[in-house]
């Protein structure tokens, strides 16, 4: 599965994303990176809507998630279990998330888990930068379960 | 302002609650009772998406922020600083979002303090519930100047 895989995946599953206009930069084990345009995600102020900040970290975390486990040949679900968010400054352009995996040991670890014991929660972290600037730093708690 | 009006004010100002099909149900200076139906909040199982839960809570709590301070002819900007949410169990149907006054005391004094020093932060609850089960709790914390 590529970014353009995903992003088919995603726009057909969950229609929201397309209303979004949610594009995959980039789809690895290792990195995703979501894009949207400012103008469908604006706020009464101009500037990106905390929900579609939000809709946007959680997604790329979820999807780095997917993109480990697909090609296990395991069946499995990922839900979404808790998330912390803080918006550090405003978001004024078409914007960019980021997930990538800091932790490699701690997601070996998870997968052992799941393997294991049929479930595992994994922690992860996205980041929306402004320019040079974090504006919006994301953590959400993931719960993976064998099908 | 009623609750269609702020339901104009949200939809023509924050395009994305009218792809998600957002309705004010209630809107007063106690309580905001948001709706959305499922279809174009779907995730890939078919049930609501967490982006479009977390949306809907967030908005919430910021109309009932809105809802108190319009009336006191002082121009305010209401930004969302951060925000916690639980996601206890799926939701599977059209679903309602409600943020109300908990704690009058606090709100008062937030007021006080805004009047004072022209900027003070609340922190508000929504919840979400599927039944009688609660499916969603979120904790958001807006910061509101004196714009």
């Amino acid at each position: 599965m590529n970014q353009l895989d995903l992003q088919k995946y995603i726009h057909s599953n969950i229609p929201l994303t397309k209303a979004m206009g949610i594009t995959v930069q980039e789809a690895t084990k290792h990195r995703v990176i979501l894009e949207a345009p400012l103008e469908p995600n604006m706020n009464h102020k101009k500037t990106a809507f905390g929900g579609s900040l939000h809709s946007l970290a959680t997604l790329s975390c979820w999807s780095l998630v997917f993109m480990n486990l697909k090609d296990k040949n395991i069946p499995v679900e990922i839900v979404i279990s808790k998330s912390e968010i803080k918006y550090l400054a405003p978001v004024t352009n078409n914007f960019k998330v980021e997930c990538h995996l800091q932790n490699k040991e701690k997601f070996s670890h998870f997968e052992q888990t799941l393997a294991k014991h049929g479930k595992a929660r994994i922690r992860l972290n996205a980041q929306i930068y402004e320019g040079n600037t974090l504006a919006v730093d994301y953590w959400g708690e993931f719960a993976v379960l064998r099908a």
